[in-house]
């Protein structure tokens, strides 16, 4: 691939795919789209992009150009995907921006085992959906998921990592199951956490909503999203989010006890408030820079190791990538 | 009182009281405070307000002019600044910006019998602390709550809500367990949800510090506030929050059950996305105007059941009150 000039398809117009094929187009590649929704793609070719008209002849097009192929559909619509994948474009370098890591690789080992696949997953996005909701800017100083597992070709890696740093993104590299296990904590629970919030909220009545101020609302943003999107990607996530809604269910626990006994919140609180400026410091500190040979024998290990300390890659030029760390 | 003219004393100089201060003088009050903390009296000197050197001072000074005296302290705070009042300004007209309504009202029951006291709650704030954190925009399109409870002096009362309304507010009127009751569950329990979240994405590792994005932030965004604030605020509402943090429990318990067992969501996330949605949609509604005669002796009953509703105040003229119900 020539850096800046491959094609682009998109497999699903919703709020990361259409933004995908914004920033992709943006960014100067040639891209072109699929969409099971007729809404969706009638809105994209109406902001004058090219919508093929199905499945076949997007990802047939990508195999005949050697394009790179990005499925942006839910988890329950991967295999039916990666089954036309597998007839139509056998070994195409191949990505998703799926919320769950592990489960889509395994789909790919079973029905499109010889596709040149990185998982993917953009951290961004807002609780609308559909072609509407989505934007070029979507991506900026965003987070980027690209893993990094046993068997992945590095040469691929670094062609949808350049893909996604063009689009604004920086890019986490990490194996899937570590991923997984993240994403549960900073992601899924956080979507558990709001919709058992909202729902505690109404239980208090017309007056509550009415006194509901920034805590709350804040807190309940992302249950206003479509709940059939947040359910694919929570139950999609079982095993590592089951762990971590124990995680938090012990904490409400003690939290609870420690209020009905002794009156007090301090671990609670102190706890929860440190986490928070762990945050904050980890995205405010200096950054030490250097580069990553991806021709090594140990690119893989390096990257997943910048993965691990909460490092990131800013830049890409030929086999070269500059990480990011702290 | 002459409308707009009457002396503003707050006592206290922090976020809600200073900027409250501030509000006030924009409105055309004379204004003046007095704050525990040295550093809110040389910030709000240095902003060039007029700040006593001592509490005792101000509500000296508040007591010769039958000014308004609003208590912007923690609730732990409270017994101290009720016996200064008790003894210099032993009938003047009072209120608070505590987030729980009973422990104040007992305490001014206990304390200073002879004030003429309504509760308040302006429900508003940011993570931030302190003078400096302040504005006079603070209060703008927010609700404020003024309690009615057996025993409110509803000439007082129509004061306070004047004085609310004139900093940009709607007055909410509920009487004081309905609030404690409430706030539990839209301010309180998400700031212990906050600090749950929080707590269980660092354990994540920096990696998922790395991925947080939207959902962790905003869900976490007020494990920022000062601790020692958040637990007074929590800690003092203890009965209503327990029953809050036992519905959350159960709610969080009950998804785990289902994930686990059925692998399914269903039931919890249709739930919060469909409390959100009565959140917005109470939020976005038309509403119904009608005036309240605050000289009728069921003027008190018909303020309590325009809360219930989720209704507000959002007009005093003379002492006839303006209701916007849905």
């Amino acid at each position: 691939m020539m850096e800046g000039v491959a094609g682009v398809c998109v497999v699903g117009l919703g709020q990361i795919g259409g933004s995908l094929l914004r920033a992709a187009a943006d960014a100067g590649h040639q891209v072109w789209g699929a969409a099971q929704s007729t809404a969706d793609a009638a809105a994209a070719v109406a902001d004058g992009f090219h919508v093929l008209p199905s499945v076949e002849d997007a990802v047939g097009r990508a195999s005949d150009e050697d394009a790179l192929v990005v499925m942006a559909v839910p988890l329950p619509s991967i295999p039916d995907v990666l089954h036309k994948i597998n007839e139509l474009a056998t070994t195409v370098r191949l990505s998703d921006v799926v919320s769950v890591k592990a489960p889509v690789a395994d789909m790919v080992h079973r029905y499109a085992p010889r596709t040149r696949y990185v998982g993917g997953h953009p951290m961004t996005g807002t609780e609308g959906s559909g072609w509407r909701s989505g934007s070029a800017e979507t991506f900026r100083k965003t987070a980027w998921v690209l893993t990094v597992d046993k068997g992945t070709d590095v040469v691929v890696w670094a062609d949808f990592a350049r893909l996604a740093i063009e689009c604004g993104s920086h890019v986490v590299p990490t194996s899937a199951t570590e991923h997984d296990l993240a994403v549960a904590r900073i992601s899924h629970l956080p979507h558990i956490l709001a919709a058992v919030l909202a729902s505690a909220g109404v239980e208090g009545g017309a007056l509550a909503l009415a006194l509901a101020a920034g805590s709350f609302i804040d807190g309940t943003r992302v249950a206003a999203g479509a709940p059939e999107l947040v359910r694919a990607m929570c139950e999609g996530n079982r095993d590592a989010l089951l762990e971590a809604m124990d995680d938090a269910l012990g904490r409400l626990g003690a939290a609870r006890g420690s209020l009905a006994s002794t009156g007090g919140l301090r671990a609670t609180i102190d706890s929860g408030h440190w986490a928070r400026r762990e945050l904050e410091q980890l995205r405010t500190a200096l950054t030490e820079t250097y580069p990553i040979d991806l021709r090594s024998t140990e690119a893989l290990d390096s990257l997943r190791e910048l993965g691990q300390v909460g490092g990131r890659i800013t830049e890409i030029s030929e086999m070269t990538a500059t990480a990011s760390s702290y």
